[in-house]
């Protein structure tokens, strides 16, 4: 046959290496620290077993049911409770819950971006939204970060020479791949930034809560003044990702779009899944469970971090995340991440190399380690697996 | 503020008049015709109690984890095992789990249109699809359907005289509006005109299983020769649409493509409702299930049909469906299905303007009318009080 004549955005998409990654660290021997995936020991499955008996003895007609695109009323009410943690006002009508955060960015340049438009984001950013966004064909301008966000100086010189960039997309709290979070000042110049140059901010927070040392930072979503911040957040990793539920916060015209976009893309998410986690919201303490998760990340980081200052040699810098999931590892420049990762497979051990999180590419020294997953034992033991790989890359001119 | 910049293709969605009806809809004291809701008493609530208790009990981890794009392996050969009901020959590479099949009609669209790119329908054709597909920017050819299904001869002349066809999107079964359903004749022909012109076909197939009279009829899937059907299928409507799960099924690379887009869309569906899926198709019979379902739908069908042909004027014609979940009224030509959408929320009685299921416009002397989410009574009282709101607006020159 001929071939089909398939959308000129397929020539842009390609499979995510972390999907493809996961398949193969699937293998019980392998050490991962490729995925993103939360401690299965984590999740409460107790407690959902009454939820769901619960549910379906008092309310499964309504659970089995369609409902409303924006989501179920009494889910996106405390939702919007919640966001007080990160310092944002919202009431249920400023919450859409979306099937995880995921649909959250895939609508958020389905909403903005024309072919050829550009988003600013940090530099490396989230291989997810690289990939969610590259459907719609924008050009991508990466900002480069310090250990305190965006560089502002950089930004503005991007936003006054570009008249086309629509959004900037930022994870300001233990970013994913970096493990870095923003400051309050940066923070706040972002939305002056954005008021001046009439551009929108999409706020990615899946990790806000899981700050394992200080106080929660307020959000950019509670700077905004104008209505031009839309706060993505996902229950994945404070309670599940196998129920892909995540949440848009925006002011109610903004988040009108998202409402639409979300009726053409899969009429609603999940209804039992949303009465589920309401019911568990009701019943449970969803902090008392975060704080659980917190002791748990908190010792893995620290496990990792040790373990990496021990085993890697001087040449590598990496950054020492205060909460989340990932550290960030580069290399000496005349490194190749991806050779290397080849060479820890033998070992057994996974990573993603970090080229992936930077959508313009380059910056092949790098790589995202993740230490949610793995116990101790296999932390170590596979860092100490990598400070070999490294060690025998090193150049000893 | 000045208003955020959105991306062209936002002039093009608007709210589906369907969801926005069924807000109001949900109101106990209307009788509503104008949703596709399943009988909340068919739902399997407390087969899904012994479900998830067994899905938590030995298998929680994994189903409340990140799971594959593809899909839970387990559902996936089970879904390619049931399409045999339907004649398509199939195995679990050739299946993806959606969010709904609403979500493979979105990503039939993002795989195949450039703005302007033409789809060929039935006319009329499912308005969720035609919202769907519109954030895409197509061009809707619409050919016109009898009773057998598309008028092939229109169809070839549209297909030789537009080379920008990318796929004809059918229902071919019961069809979401009409209620018809297309002969096996029709079928094959539709695959050969396909073929000949190099286009692909999305076979949207939500009802096929809920025949109220003889022979199941094998797919247009079935007839596909050369890889260039793809099949939506959904558990919405022979379980339970808070689910959230459908399906495509098509040849392994054509599938890859819907598989990249799923990816950036939602990286996968819920891993939950997955798992609990393929536990309650391993210990429950669904072919019982849909059975039950068949006997509440066909006499609901008997006492719409009764009633309409004892209160509607003979100047309505109406389709007599043979399966599925609607029945479709064309009035005389000089009414107007809207203005009659309004008096008959008078008599609080709700049901769906044929004219937005017509891509291109035209035809509001149509209707569509929804059987299966009433009771008896209700579906007589509602009939009565449109018979009698049409019976008013006859012209009686």
């Amino acid at each position: 046959m001929m071939s089909l004549k398939y959308a000129k955005r397929m020539d842009n998409i390609k499979a995510s290496e972390i999907r493809e990654l996961l398949k193969l660290t699937q293998q019980p021997h392998i050490i991962s620290f490729a995925g993103g995936m939360p401690a299965p020991e984590s999740f409460p499955i107790e407690e959902f077993k009454k939820v769901n008996q619960e549910v379906l003895e008092n309310n499964g007609a309504l659970a089995m049911q369609y409902g409303p695109t924006e989501g179920y009323l009494p889910l996106r009410e405390v939702i919007a409770k919640r966001m007080k943690k990160l310092q944002v006002d919202a009431t249920a009508e400023n919450v859409l819950v979306t099937s995880g955060s995921q649909q959250g960015l895939d609508f958020a340049a389905k909403i903005f971006i024309n072919p050829g438009d550009i988003i600013v984001c940090e530099s490396p950013t989230y291989l997810g939204a690289i990939n969610a966004f590259k459907a719609y064909e924008p050009k991508f301008i990466e900002v480069s970060t310090d250990d305190h966000g965006m560089d502002m100086e950089e930004l503005e010189e991007v936003l006054k020479s570009n008249d086309n960039v629509k959004f900037i997309y930022v994870i300001p709290d233990f970013q994913n791949p970096s493990g870095k979070t923003w400051s309050v000042e940066r923070r706040k110049k972002l939305v002056e930034l954005a008021n001046k140059y009439n551009v929108a901010i999409i706020e990615d927070n899946p990790y806000g809560e899981l700050r394992f040392e200080g106080e929660i930072l307020p959000a950019i979503k509670h700077f905004d003044t104008e209505g031009r911040v839309a706060f993505l957040g996902t229950f994945s990793k404070i309670l599940s990702p196998g129920l892909r539920l995540g949440w848009v916060v925006a002011d109610k015209e903004f988040l009108s779009k998202f409402i639409l976009v979300k009726q053409g893309a899969d009429l609603q998410s999940s209804t039992i899944s949303q009465v589920e986690v309401a019911k568990f919201l009701e019943i449970y303490d969803l902090d008392e469970h975060i704080q659980k998760i917190i002791e748990l990340y908190r010792h893995r980081r620290n496990v990792m971090m040790e373990a990496i200052e021990k085993e890697f040699p001087k040449e590598v810098k990496y950054t020492y995340p205060e909460g989340g999931l990932f550290t960030w590892i580069v290399l000496p420049e005349y490194m190749n991440a991806r050779e290397l990762a080849a060479r820890a497979l033998e070992y057994n051990v996974a990573y993603v190399p970090g080229g992936s999180f930077f959508p313009n590419g380059g910056n092949e020294n790098t790589a995202r380690l993740n230490y949610s997953n793995m116990n101790d034992e296999k932390i170590r033991e596979g860092i100490k697996a990598l400070g070999k790989v490294i060690k025998e890359a090193l150049r000893t001119n």
